[in-house]
């Protein structure tokens, strides 16, 4: 029993952590919960979990950057196993964003911890700052892997214009002390994350685990195309220069560009579109509208943005408009580490449980420390694959499936 | 020479009265012109618009609907001849729209008064209240035809939520007189109006004179297509319930639908879209637009309707949205007059002028007019189509062969 191979989570504990993480920042107005980084709300469920570390014997730690850690402290010198996540959110967020993470992190150190078992490798839970993006977005885990620089620190702003500076200033917290957050990357065997997964895969094919293999890479463009305004009423069909029709024409040949350059993990959206001038009366002079295109390979990805140009340029060119275009981020594509992924596959087929290896696509702290050392995630059901509203949730049951599968892994990585 | 028949306008007066009232409400910004019915700025422009008719020895009366009225006598009761449009603007309008029908209908009627030419019937001149829709569009006109009441009278309010009484009584006047504006029918023989096209095709052909046959008639819906808001990374594409794609696959039925349905004169307009969640990173699950839909036949735009309506329906079972709309206007269109366009026709070739007959795309006071008395109008070239903006401009000699075609029309309506 000592090896921990038939060790369970607790998941009335992981529940009660959940629900009592909840409160914290939660409107009682529409449920949702408002713990943007580094509000009251944020430092109160920092300094929640922080004592939740230590009841559970845990040893307690924060770095410059506010990220919090547990350490359940091995027996060598090997290189540690990380797992974590966040607990910050988006504003009126669900239960489970990252929260789960962490919480079933810090369960699985805890239920090791009281069994007495001591790992080889230490194990570490860390629960990133700001991965939701008040400030751009993964702080916590960037300022980890040393991406951060005094600049950055210096501007960094959320959309009210509260510099980051003065944000943790506030809390009592020197800025630049976020420089001294970054670790050494042969210090990590490797970073684990469980999460939820935000998309509708799982749940609609009932199947409890999802193992990630790749997170996709992105590239967002905003787009303009510019006719010329005119009278809805007083010009002739063919006399007109509806930048809106050229957009109508684009949106047609999205799919038709997944179909011939990308792969079956490709995706590619136009989420947000302006019309002007936009009067019922008027034919439209000009739209901006964004295009959020996504895959796990770099490749696919640029084969994409190649097709987008030339696609938009063609139909500028038939339609005279006039077309611009911006690119206003770009990420790289992270495979998932095969040894992680295998050892998940083995644990979860261990336990019994039904799984799929899928493409993450949406970005976590995972696709940071992808850059610095081997990682691998597990997703859990999003039902109606709901997440950044109160609507967010994943059956217990699948939680529990989830955080089995993480504490058996933890146990077999922190012994190999 | 006392027949009038070789009598010419005098440019020089009309320029110096276009350019006079356009220094009323005209901003020294942007050079636009703000004199929106009722405003301080167009009650000015009324009361030099009454000095002007007075000054050039005409009958000068206002009505309840503060209409304007410059009367040169007939020497018989036989019913009147109107000339008309408005003086009122569009915020940020340029100097033609309207006022150029009402400078044009004066000058012929000081014309022919100062030249000692007495016509059988009375001609009058006409300047309409609110025709662009400060409180709602074509309110002088339909006054004067007999389609206000008290309750319209009580509620019509502006964008910003003044009140049409409100505004009447603070210049001092009686909003319910408006009621007491409406003339018989049987008084009237007919209705011009010259306008400035507000489109491109007098222009592109180097044409000076359009004679309207039909002003078209339009309806105006707003649609909403409802699908499902998700991740754009975690969603993939077969899962999703794209709202915005719906719209794409809409707007590329605009010209089957025109072809199939519509005649040379239709026209379709998608001209106001919103977007929500309207996130990049966001699978939009919400579309609202505008569909603003024209033609010269009643039979046309019903036979449109109905294919828009099949067109949105099908494509909300293919897509799997759902779909709703509403009509918010409804114009009938109205045909002009054959009599009165074969006298516009006749004179403008006695001029020795280029002419084409053509439909109005645009709405003016002459289809409200046309619901009660014959109407005729007559069109002058707007430069590249512009109007509602300090763009808006139309050559001398236009406006010059315009108010020939307009005073001798007047001339020989009026003897006949």
């Amino acid at each position: 029993m000592l090896d921990g191979s038939n060790l369970k989570v607790n998941l009335e504990r992981i529940k009660t952590d959940i629900l009592t993480l909840a409160e914290i920042g939660q409107s009682s107005e529409d449920r949702g919960i408002y713990r943007m980084a580094f509000t009251d709300a944020d430092m109160q469920a920092k300094q929640w979990l922080s004592q939740r570390i230590t009841d559970a014997g845990l040893h307690y730690s924060s770095d410059g950057a506010l990220n919090l850690s547990a350490e359940l402290r091995g027996s060598t010198d090997q290189p540690r196993v990380l797992v974590g996540s966040h607990i910050d959110t988006v504003p009126c967020a669900g239960a489970l964003d990252g929260t789960l993470g962490v919480i079933v992190g810090l369960e699985c150190l805890r239920r090791m911890h009281e069994a007495g078992i001591e790992p080889q490798r230490t194990l570490e839970l860390i629960a990133f700052s700001d991965e939701e993006g008040r400030f751009g977005g993964m702080f916590g885990s960037q300022s980890f892997a040393g991406m951060i620089n005094p600049e950055r620190l210096a501007t960094m702003k959320d959309l009210d214009g509260v510099l980051l500076q003065d944000e943790l200033r506030r809390h009592g917290h020197d800025p630049f002390a976020a420089l001294e957050a970054a670790r050494a990357p042969d210090s990590i065997a490797c970073y684990l994350e469980l999460h939820i997964e935000q998309g509708p895969v799982l749940d609609r094919s009932h199947i409890p685990i999802g193992i990630v293999d790749e997170i996709t890479g992105l590239f967002t463009w905003s787009v303009w195309l510019r006719g010329e305004a005119n009278h809805a009423g007083t010009t002739p069909m063919e006399m007109r220069n509806d930048a809106f029709m050229g957009l109508a024409d684009f949106a047609h040949e999205v799919p038709r560009v997944l179909e011939e350059n990308g792969s079956d993990r490709s995706r590619a959206t136009i989420g947000k579109v302006q019309i002007l001038p936009g009067a019922a009366n008027t034919v439209p002079g000009l739209v901006e509208f964004s295009l959020d295109v996504r895959d796990t390979s770099e490749g696919v990805l640029e084969e994409l943005s190649s097709a987008f140009r030339k696609a938009l340029s063609a139909i500028a060119r038939r339609r005279h408009l006039m077309f611009e275009f911006e690119q206003k981020s770009f990420i790289t594509p992270v495979a998932c580490d095969t040894n992680v992924v295998e050892a998940l596959i083995k644990q979860t087929q261990q336990l019994g449980l039904d799984y799929q290896t899928m493409p993450s696509g949406a970005a976590h702290d995972a696709q940071i420390m992808g850059g610095i050392v081997p990682i691998g995630m597990i997703f859990v059901p999003s039902k109606n694959g709901q997440s950044h509203s109160p609507a967010e949730w994943t059956a217990w049951s699948d939680i529990e499936a989830g955080a089995n599968v993480m504490l058996q892994t933890l146990r077999y990585l922190s012994q190999c």
